[in-house]
């Protein structure tokens, strides 16, 4: 069990971007278009987790490297009448990429909106019979050498 | 936007299992269960990086509250020629209860994964084409009183 | 030097609200209104950080117990022309009191809105010249027996 | 909502000072001075949680950049018969500036000032009548091109 | 791989002793007491260090469950002319022992003491030759059933 | 009380080796030899948790810097029939050495074992009677210039 050594390798640029989404009663969304979900705004709230979750990525994957992001943005929408989806672009100047970053940011975001919707999505007995978070992969990895500046 | 006051509620078990899974190459499970993996055991390193993870998710998820949690458990095993599955089993004392803490050890532990075999996964052109968490969701949850000791 | 040892105090419900106001020139007060802070809302962002700082408390201040909260709400609002306050009500049923945890996300809810809107305060040569956080303090705190349930 | 991308910047050398002070009674004052502050001594207690908070920056305000600080350095010292000073200086090779990292350090050591001294700060209804952070300000900000070494 | 299941487990009073030392070179033990470490005083950066490690010690150790410390304390004093001793208590109402908070407190406490120091113990080469940490272990436990108040 | 400014020092190539061992009962050694121990693989375990650890250093040790570590390597052996050693090697391009991030991987490495079979080194009256942590210290330490890449 090792990390990669990646003391040799150069700092180039890296970008990598991850999606994912969650599936929702239709009820839910419509709540959530209406802005109507108690506990406040979900995609909103979504992003703010998603965004320090990515800064954490190495304090939660045992393997990966700390790494100095340069940039963090997600787009939390309704994807459909029964998803939300997030995505979460991440970049660095790095000897490693970062689409655990990526991924970790849209784990997260898709949790918090589990967390923010979940007073509606449990049934009588307390079960999630139908919430569940999909599809959650790697979009798009860049790298390429850093620009002299 | 508020964390919900579970000032007023009383203290009772709660039990919370989740699940879900990642989606490998034929050829990366064989070697996960060949124990060929360059960075190591990752269904091992997965079970400690989700326990870990289920303590941290009042860190990670803005409204959760912070419990004392008195188990966590996780299993990971190869589910099929293409699949590792994650669960994860919370138990604790509390006014809310833990499935949030269940899902984040699942999300987590199947990050790991997919950290610890990304190498395999990867094709020519550094992208990911096939690899996917799916199925994240709440298998059960209980609550009762608790027994007097 | 040592923490205060409340081994032998009765657990009581406890409640603490803090305060403060971060001093904005009059046109970011303007742009914060019309929703045009290029960074996203400083409002909303304020009140999840301080959310999430009252839950960080004990590991910042070094004396400070960890203590189970039971809720945490964050007000964030434009108070004048040149002003913005936040607001932290927290509770727990602790061995002793929360205005460390309301004034941590006080503090950090400020520091959100400075950060949020850094770039509307700060002058030709990059500095701050009437930027502040001011009258940080503890409005009210409760104690009160716990109510059997 | 997006962390402002400095993937394109160059890495300067960077420095900002913040300061703030904490109102407290004179009596308390007299404590510090005369060494008798029950729960040690606040001023250098202070001066370690504002160094460690200045490293957590980034985990605390939602859309600041992870930053290799080189420098963090706080002053903490009795101003007047009622207040404490705390100054501190953050300094880094960096595409951003450190103003949030200072401010931090600021934030948190008087913070930590207040929960050493609350026993003495309390009036006979547990409340705070006169505690208070002020004037928690940027003093001022450098960056210059870093010197070839 | 799992956690202990305390669930079933009666919440009793919890305390624990642990100890260790660092050897140091006797000028270094010298500077110490003259009070001329050019990073500060190591014995007080030590204790706070301490206290703040008890307090993550589930956070670092994997199985360990989060506990409501309800006092932790941290003697830190030059033992002989080449060694400085970190004692910790620590205490709790808990399900489960407090005996790995005790030994998080120490080592950490013993490291800062390192870092504090380096500069005095390292040769001519960058090398340690003398420094080490020496007999950690755990004093003492107390368990007894907790008092009604 | 300051950290070292070290803004003006070129980042250079860092490695630093530590070890240090656990005394248990050749008991407690037969039961890990044998793969026994109730809670999971203490020796997997452990390398896990010194990783981790090597990356939150600076968040422990007041003074330390945050750096970019490169590689984080933990070897975990039983040495001989009465003690386990853990070696941590760590490597970064960095403005100071990392020999403290290696030996917070080496206590945190060993404390992890320890707790792993904590149920097996205890005696009849739950003290700890000769388990330890034992000559915890740094190895070897390099430092050379960065290879142009």
């Amino acid at each position: 069990m090792a990390m990669v050594d990646v003391s040799d390798k150069a700092e180039i640029f890296r970008e990598a971007t991850a999606t994912g989404i969650i599936k929702l009663k239709p009820e839910t969304i419509k709540l959530i278009k209406a802005g109507e979900i108690a506990k406040g705004d979900p995609l909103f709230t979504a992003k703010i987790a998603g965004v320090l979750a990515a800064k954490k990525t190495s304090g939660l994957i045992p393997l990966c490297h700390p790494l100095p992001l340069t940039n963090v943005q997600l787009d939390v929408r309704v994807l459909d009448e029964a998803s939300v989806e997030v995505t979460a672009l991440v970049k660095a100047k790095a000897q490693t990429g970062v689409e655990m970053e990526a991924l970790t940011a849209v784990a997260v975001g898709l949790l918090t909106v589990w967390d923010m919707t979940k007073q509606y999505e449990k049934d009588a007995a307390g079960q999630y019979p139908s919430t569940a978070l999909e599809r959650i992969k790697v979009v798009r990895k860049v790298k390429q050498p850093v620009q002299k500046t």
